[in-house]
């Protein structure tokens, strides 16, 4: 793996068990050598999932599969593999991703549909299926409830370090676990699902709450960062709960039981969702960008976005560069409305623009000096109205230039 | 000036005079030191005048100044800056160019309306107008009709090369001529003018034909490169026709006799706008990237240019690595109509992908001897409809983060 990003977390969480929830991973030797790249998670009977898939049109053979077994929102495993997205395989991806889900199936005595499916890596590779069979019996004899940490480095891909998150709840004084692991780096940005995300609870919602659920924590974790733009053919989040936490069930995303458990899915998603921007590839700086005044909340994120896509901006950020005023271009470019004479800016939380134009007396000092920071903060007024948004993303660097003119070698 | 772009053309055209036309230029002590950073343009009375202008919401002031001009299409003279963009100044910016239209339309004879202003460079600084106004006396005594060479060099900012064209047309007979400068470099997205460009003929045709064209011409130009995908504050096409050449004027942007001028107009404008390309900050290759196959033109170019502005195909094109896998993920995330099994994918005119997947008994030595070339075909049939588009590009290498990253300083 390359160097551990200069944003990581100081040490990764350890993640506890979640009854019904069992892992094993393995280095199956699809791509890599010497490191897992294929791990196994068996759920319990009863367990139901929610998804968001990637919204592109050459979607990989895995999200074609995912999205027919969401009809039948039962889950009884996930399997996911790195080093090859099985995407733009014609035919031969689907035979290989029906070949894994009846591996899968076989082995933990389920129904093929209740297998969900998930691939990373290079696109328009044939994925070597067999090396996927060939690892199934072994998986399944280490299935391991305190699997996580190995789960969690098997999707890894260019990422430098493992995401986990975890948190707890009480849905009716019961209490519950959400925790997550994702993976990232790369091909970032929200058009549903930006990476693959795996959220496990052991709480009893049913299955189209789990999804309004789901598509709630989306917006505002997943689908608020960003890194360079690209979206991905395999982008999936899925949330898995197997209902062995023993409260009631519930059946509607808005019950106020679920306050708490809403609160630590946000938790573990915005969570997730910010170490993927740390790992960001080649990032230095983890940038979070505030905009109010939008005409709406969506305007409002369509130019943060705007903001956090600009490879101008990006660039200057990496450079410890004040140059706000690309800020100014970004926002003008948005298509979003903006009152060019009521704009306000500030960065690290010191003014730079108001009412359209630089502050009197503007003093770039304390500005420079929040630049070198490693948590960049810049806010945008953008005068129209009262939509809100924030999203988090990282500079443009030499690193990432690096990293993705050679990734395939 | 920064070292030269290993794609700028062998030598520079010289350009030679157009009746109705003559140019200065100086270095005023706007920004950089010991180059010249601005030029007045004279045009002959009775010049007709057409122009595109960035849909920017944060549109600088000489946009709007322009934009208001343009309500009586006729122009005695354009007065350009590099080093400061007039942008994001609020009431402060339009005073100055209203100084600077005065002090031209003075030393000229004019109406202030009939003198257009552009500005390039920094965002949000105020600009230092009395500089302009104190070297206009200089520069209206200086005018030439052969100042082509010395008006292309002084509205350049992190440009490596000064970009002119030229080319010449008869109509009814008569011949006539097409001269044009620009300057881009960063900052270059088709949001309708995407740079400054300034297009003279002598020509006559009139304003509401004139517009036409320009805008015709500047769909199939500056409209289909990108570099970065930013869009400026201060983007501007240009068209000036002092209608010298003696030929009976032309009303209808449709008059057959325009046959050889449109040609002669998109010539000028395409050459102009693939030198930007190939002055793209940090660029090493050239890229052509066109899509068959799409909804309509318009959805083939929506395709091409999401590979165009993709951060994963620009890096992967500046390591020479035929990662095609990225085009299909770009294709996948554009939003427009494609048919995954039919998507047929070539790299210098080498097949890669047909019928959705990687061709049987795939090569990649041609086309890793493609990829280190200095000019990059790639072209993708989305197998949809019969809209086709080509754009033109860059890589994204090193050299973009580093001239980015400092660009200020």
């Amino acid at each position: 793996m390359p160097e551990k990003s200069p944003l990581a977390p100081a040490s990764p969480p350890t993640l506890g068990p979640i009854a019904g929830v069992r892992l094993a991973s393995i280095a199956s030797g699809i791509r890599y050598r010497e490191r897992t790249d294929l791990c196994l998670i068996e759920l319990a009977e009863g367990t139901a999932a929610a998804a968001v898939l990637t919204k592109s049109s050459t979607a990989a053979a895995p999200i074609d599969w995912c999205r027919e077994a969401l009809a039948d929102p039962r889950a009884r495993a996930v399997v996911v593999n790195s080093g090859n997205a099985n995407a733009f395989n014609g035919a031969a991806g689907m035979a290989a991703v029906r070949r894994t889900a009846a591996g899968v199936a076989a082995r933990l005595g389920c129904a093929e549909r209740d297998v969900f499916v998930a691939s990373t890596g290079v696109i328009g590779e044939p994925l070597p299926v067999e090396k996927i069979e060939a690892a199934l019996d072994t998986l399944a004899g280490a299935l391991d409830p305190d699997g996580w940490a190995g789960a969690a480095d098997a999707i890894l891909t260019t990422d430098t370090f493992a995401k986990l998150a975890a948190a707890r709840a009480e849905i009716d004084g019961t209490p519950v676990t959400v925790n997550g692991i994702a993976k990232g780096s790369g091909m970032i940005h929200p058009n549903m699902a930006t990476m693959l995300a795996f959220v496990f609870t052991d709480a009893a919602i049913e299955a189209a709450a789990l999804q309004a659920l789901l598509a709630a924590a989306n917006e505002r974790s997943f689908n608020a960062i960003t890194v360079d733009g690209d979206t991905s053919t395999s982008d999936m989040a899925l949330l898995c709960a197997t209902a062995q936490a023993g409260h009631a069930p519930v059946a509607d995303a808005d019950d106020p039981r679920l306050d708490g458990f809403r609160a630590a899915l946000d938790a573990v998603m915005v969570d997730l969702a910010q170490q993927i921007v740390r790992d960001g590839e080649g990032a230095t700086k983890f940038v979070t960008i505030t905009v109010t005044g939008g005409a709406s909340d969506a305007s409002a994120k369509t130019i943060a976005l705007a903001i956090a896509n600009s490879p101008l901006v990006k660039t200057a950020i990496a450079g410890e560069d004040a140059n706000w005023g690309r800020l100014v271009m970004a926002v003008g470019k948005s298509g979003e409305p903006a009152d060019r004479e009521k704009i306000a800016i500030a960065i690290g939380g010191h003014a730079v623009a108001q009412a359209g134009s630089r502050v009197p007396g503007y003093d770039e000092g304390p500005i420079a000096r929040h630049m070198k920071g490693q948590e960049i903060e810049v806010t945008v007024d953008v005068g129209v109205g009262a939509g809100a948004a924030t999203v988090w993303t990282c500079d443009l660097t030499h690193g990432y230039i690096t990293i993705n003119a050679d990734y395939r070698s």
